[in-house]
């Protein structure tokens, strides 16, 4: 059973087809704009004319589109409710946890097993041993679609039978790039405004890297077990912090959106009382 | 030459002057509030009755209190500023750029040579390996105290004579550090409204810190050498999956502050023409 089938050849989905059909997959594919499979089909994909069609050709369906409205325009119709009967459905578009939720009851009502993954790698990454797609929903086919994730990426962890839970974990994660991001940015304006070199800081932080990754873990910890009391490093001190991030802004007549931002979640954390606790009690005013 | 005075007796200026008291430094010491010294007097310490006449005692003085406005309280004083003639400080007091730059040009003018440090590390880390304070100033006195810090942390970077080098590089830092917190205190309620593990996250997140490490890196270079075009990931995409933390913390009815706060960052960058360009062109919007 090695027949699989792509819907959505943009950047992310033609990568799929292509590792696929590298790795000895007879990979059937169909995509709004039919010209954009020329390069793929050239490669020995198959294209059909219809959705619904090239759901038939394979056990499994690969769907990666731009959004989950895409999505629903090219799976919610009548010839493709048929074909799903019976298959199995991956959706590796990127969604929220409620959208994958609903996505599976869609996808059960039509008789087909619902996988949702995420991926959590660029198109060039693809078929590597450092991609990850997270996974999550029914078990059953999971285990029926784990090889042909294993050859999309070197990790497919399985976050279990809750469908919600790989869109969860992956937005998680990008939350935490996201933050990162902006503090490096930040810092690199102070760095900036000091003359300094931004390229050696960075590389700094890669070396400091498993030292922060530690922090978090710790952290983490203190959230799941509500262990706020008595920290390391409270939300006062690092209040002191947070003032000398302002100051800094000042002296140089910086944009200080970043520590403002983070002067205003300081102020409402201690406010409510947090004051002597460690940092992640942060949390519960975010809440 | 192993004798050092340490001003400032509070839980970092106390794990200093026992470390160098264990390493066999003779240490002479001085606090505002002279009992805070009893337990450090017992291990072997010598408390004077001024700050004048700790600082006479030694080649070497630390000054590690609150803030610079106490450092000055302690230090601008006439019998100090005939003390400190001919001799080097060390200031480990958290600061911003600026006064550092301040205190070294006070330091020259009553004759001392000026080191100034930033301290990375919790008090009880004092002494390890894994504890880091960031150095610069006159290269002549750091030859000369290196021994001296290299007791109290493991990496004693010296960042060259540009006295401000260390508490920029300290600042940068803790921005870096208190947005990956932010990041994560968000996912932590992203994990948190599905009923999922934090700590795992947590552990996650250790795992591949590296991999976020070379991440940053990449983005150091990115703006240290003005490299925007072309990116692997636009604002225009990371815009998407700003989108999906709005719309997650719209489905489960939770504070989107920090979601929000990334969307403001993002249209302003976006607006300004950034949109094909790096994430890391958000940079030119906070400047």
């Amino acid at each position: 059973m090695n027949e699989v089938t792509v819907i959505g050849l943009g950047a992310m989905g033609g990568a799929i087809a292509q590792t696929l059909l590298e790795k000895g997959y007879q990979v059937t594919v169909w995509n709004r704009t039919a010209t954009k499979a020329d390069s793929i089909v050239e490669k020995g994909a198959v294209l059909t004319s219809t959705a619904a069609e090239a759901i038939r050709a394979s056990q499994i369906s690969i769907i990666c589109v731009s959004d989950y409205k895409t999505s629903y325009e090219v799976l919610d119709v009548e010839d493709v409710h048929a074909a799903l009967s019976g298959r199995v459905l991956i959706q590796l578009t990127t969604g929220s946890p409620e959208q994958a939720q609903k996505q599976e009851i869609w996808a059960n009502t039509h008789g087909a097993a619902y996988i949702d993954g995420a991926i959590a790698a660029a198109p060039t990454q693809i078929g590597g041993s450092h991609a990850t797609i997270f996974t999550s929903g029914s078990m059953e086919a999971f285990d029926q679609v784990k090889p042909v994730l294993g050859v999309l990426a070197g990790h497919v962890p399985y976050y279990g039978e809750q469908v919600s839970a790989a869109a969860s974990i992956d937005l998680a994660f990008l939350s935490y790039l996201f933050g990162s991001y902006l503090g490096f940015f930040h810092a690199s304006r102070i760095l900036e405004s000091d003359g300094l070199r931004i390229d050696d800081f960075g590389s700094m932080i890669a070396g400091v890297s498993p030292m922060i990754g530690s922090i978090l873990q710790y952290e983490g910890e203190v959230i799941q077990h509500s262990k706020y009391e008595n920290p390391q490093s409270s939300l006062q001190m690092s209040m002191v912090t947070v003032g000398l991030l302002m100051e800094q802004a000042s002296e140089k007549s910086m944009n200080n959106e970043f520590p403002l931002f983070l002067q205003n979640m300081f102020h409402k954390a201690i406010e409510a009382g947090y004051g002597e606790q460690d940092i992640a009690s942060l949390v519960k005013t975010m809440r």
